[in-house]
């Protein structure tokens, strides 16, 4: 092996090769078919590596979502709070529906670990503090009074797209992206979530 | 055996043996740990008979989410909208949180079996349905302007609840039970869900 290691021991190039064949393992087979020694095979990354750094198949699921978090993404301006929201929503149904959604894989999966469960909360938690930019210039442009809770707001807008992606099975298209989005910019307007 | 048949063939106590086996399995084992065998053993109705009658775990789960439909629940009057979706959020505190949760424990399991997640999907819609009454007597009392979509303002009163119980991993607390019960309430009196 002649990649370079970080301090750390653990090299760039074996992670996203271990959690790569994570990600293509939970949609083949979903949380049930994952295990170290499928991942080792399908990354090419030894098993003995995999077992030592990752653990178990809670520890690979929690890098998976911790690596989501390396990614430096940071909301949009599309001008308006509405058109703000609405983009966060269409990122919403584009990562969680649709059959081969690794977000629903690793949410499915998070039901099963705890170490997946907290990493997934870290992973929304740090989502939605990235998104309270969005509240900030909202307020800056007037479109929602000074003191609106911005994870309240969030969540208001957000939610409702999870409830019917995850547990109702309603029809999720882009009409109802735009509408959770609009109904919590209206809501936030009217100062509901002050 | 000397318990009456309904005409279906099935008897009410034997499946209510088989149902109360199924729901403490689950709160024990999980869904990993529900077999037929196992509700049959600890139900003490025949493995044949509930194989003949359920066919595999996704039908006990069905069974069990349709059975919850059976129970004639009506929301009470509260006297305003703000008080009856409080009762809500209340229902779904109660329900889903805190350690031994049946409803938790059976929405898990609904992402391990399409009958169990068919059968979650109807038994929320009519819980959804039976719900519109609330939002019928808010309009009549004027809370909230004729043409308010009432399963939208459900929706909004509720999910973000499900979402701090079921993903964000937040403190679920009375106090979150009414702010989401308010907040929606307040939003439909600014005529946002029209």
């Amino acid at each position: 092996m002649t990649i370079a290691r970080r301090p750390g021991g653990r090299t760039a190039r074996t992670r996203a090769a271990v959690l790569a064949a994570v990600e293509a393992e939970l949609l083949d087979h979903g949380i049930d078919g994952l295990t170290i020694d499928a991942v080792a095979e399908r990354s090419g990354v030894h098993r003995a590596t995999v077992y030592r750094r990752w653990h178990d198949v809670g520890g690979l699921l929690a890098d998976a979502l911790a690596a989501g978090r390396e990614d430096g993404w940071q909301p949009a301006d599309h001008g308006s709070l509405t058109a703000d929201l609405v983009a966060l929503n269409r990122d919403v149904v584009e990562h969680l529906a649709g059959e081969r959604s690794i977000g629903r894989a690793l949410i499915v999966a998070s039901y099963r670990s705890a170490a997946a469960a907290a990493a997934l909360r870290d992973f929304l938690d740090d989502r939605y503090r990235r998104c309270e930019v969005v509240v900030d210039r909202a307020v800056a442009r007037g479109e929602a009074p000074a003191g609106t809770d911005a994870r309240r707001l969030l969540v208001a807008a957000t939610a409702p797209l999870y409830h019917e992606i995850l547990l109702l099975g309603g029809t999720v298209d882009d009409a109802l992206a735009v509408r959770c989005a609009t109904d919590a910019a209206r809501a936030a307007a009217a100062g509901v979530y002050r």
